[in-house]
């Protein structure tokens, strides 16, 4: 949480080695999937990657390789739908910072793809990552099992679609003309982020064929981290620093939109984040130390500064 | 091909029986698919139903229903991968109608989705639509084989990003400040058009479990009907009725654009369009009658007036 100085601590080993090694990863993943073409779709390919490559969290591939450790899962097939995951994610970045979305100038530290090339390219970049993240789960690369690729695809799908992410920024554009309750601003929030979050889990855990009735501890602790994960934002923007979020601030108190901050006050939000970590990482208990990256970063969710 | 009078004589029985019975399907499919909730996400089911049901010439899935029809795979299979493909693009529709795109208020005869809604809505709505498409071809109820399910995926993802569908779309917008020569006006329809018409004949043969080498002469055929559709295209909108294309036209020639039309002439296109229809129907040469769907397509797409 910004401020609270249990940064150094909470980052420990576990979670820097595994943030490190997955941030690599899916860089020379999206270097390998994306060369550069050399016809006029270069322009498309280089903003692409200018997207994908070399910044971001990796939070959701990270979750996606950790749960998927837990199994087994071959790395390069962990790696590969992480990769995925992420590319949906990166594609929701670029069109929600359109100038008829959120219009941001800044993500990640730089200037947002729109900005960097121009709106007619960010558009495309964003729908082309999108195929692509379908693309690379239906390759047998990732799996030599067909049942298995089929539902990485259902389930990204369906965590991304109208009744997962693009319906939660669907409810947070309402959001801004109508005034929501806790209860409502909570299933918006678990669409537009804890969704894919799960997702994120779920689909470590069907490459490590677990059957659905043994993932509901895993679904249980992605639900409490995806809660966790947005009131800590909602701090973070509250008071969070702009040049470490490498992205505006403060938009949320400036529009006077309701978030678990402005509902709860900062005290509780912040207790309620820290009562969801702990209960998220409860769900872990019959895991040994092969999952001490999962519970990592359930509480670098919380403490972390961006 | 406008006004050649012959459009009467081309839309023969069969022809006319086959679109409206996928017309139909196709607008049923989309109305099962997409309840409205009773939430803030209305307004984005709301879109995505207004671009979806109720117009639109349903090519794609009536050629992807058409191939199936050959090896006698299931209605209702056929008719989900034919809502998928159409998902795609209807997607593709809304995002470049936006004003950072081809900036068009009028398709399918009605206000485009951002003028009926709002830009944010149709950026999302589109997003949607493309997780949609994958949502089906990810669910068993498509077909019970995984293998099935997870070649549709890849096929249709490849079709449609950025080696397919929105590259071309990438290379059209370079088009409109680029000289291009005609091999590469060729190579951008290929990708913007043809990419998905070709998706949609090879899908019809996934369904119908045709291995990769039995699929040689229908991707002959469609690569064929893509480029002759083109070029009808350049045609339509250089001599074309607005208000039976229910869109806006002569953009091409208002821009001083490269076609097929401005490369050839208008005769000489004409010419080759039909040669391209005759080249394609030849490659159906060793099925029967069941092909004659297939093959009145065909011609369909020269002789159509919008």
């Amino acid at each position: 949480m910004p401020g609270s100085g249990a940064i150094t601590g909470v980052i420990d080993g576990v979670l820097a080695r595994g943030m490190d090694r997955i941030c690599g990863e899916i860089d020379r993943a999206f270097d390998l999937l994306l060369p550069v073409p050399e016809d006029a779709r270069a322009r498309l390919v280089e903003a692409m990657r200018y997207a994908t490559i070399g910044s971001g969290k990796r939070l959701r591939p990270l979750l996606l390789t950790a749960t998927a450790d837990l199994y087994g899962v071959d790395r390069d097939s962990a790696v590969r739908a992480g990769a995925a995951i992420e590319a949906i994610h990166v594609y929701s970045l670029i069109h929600d910072d359109l100038p008829c979305m959120d219009d941001d100038d800044l993500r990640r530290g730089k200037p947002t793809v729109h900005k960097a090339f121009d709106e007619a390219t960010a558009v495309l970049a964003g729908d082309s990552l999108h195929a692509l993240a379908f693309e690379i789960l239906g390759d047998p690369a990732i799996s030599g099992d067909p049942f298995i690729r089929a539902e990485l695809v259902s389930t990204l799908a369906r965590a991304s679609g109208h009744e997962g992410m693009a319906g939660g920024q669907m409810m947070d554009i309402v959001a801004d003309s109508e005034t929501f309750d806790l209860h409502t601003i909570t299933r918006l929030q678990q669409l537009k982020t804890g969704a894919l979050l799960g997702a994120a889990v779920e689909m470590g855990a069907i490459l490590g064929k677990v059957p659905h009735e043994g993932r509901t501890h895993l679904r249980n602790y992605a639900r409490d981290i995806g809660l966790a994960f947005q009131i800590a934002d909602d701090l973070l923007d509250h008071e969070g620093d702009e040049e470490l979020a490498g992205k505006a601030l403060r938009k949320d108190d400036a529009q006077g939109k309701q978030t678990f901050v402005s509902l709860l006050g900062p005290e509780r939000a912040r207790d309620q984040a820290r009562a969801l970590v702990e209960q998220a990482v409860g769900h872990l208990a019959n895991h040994g130390d092969e999952a001490d990256l999962l519970r990592a970063i359930a509480r670098y969710i919380v403490e972390r500064d961006h």
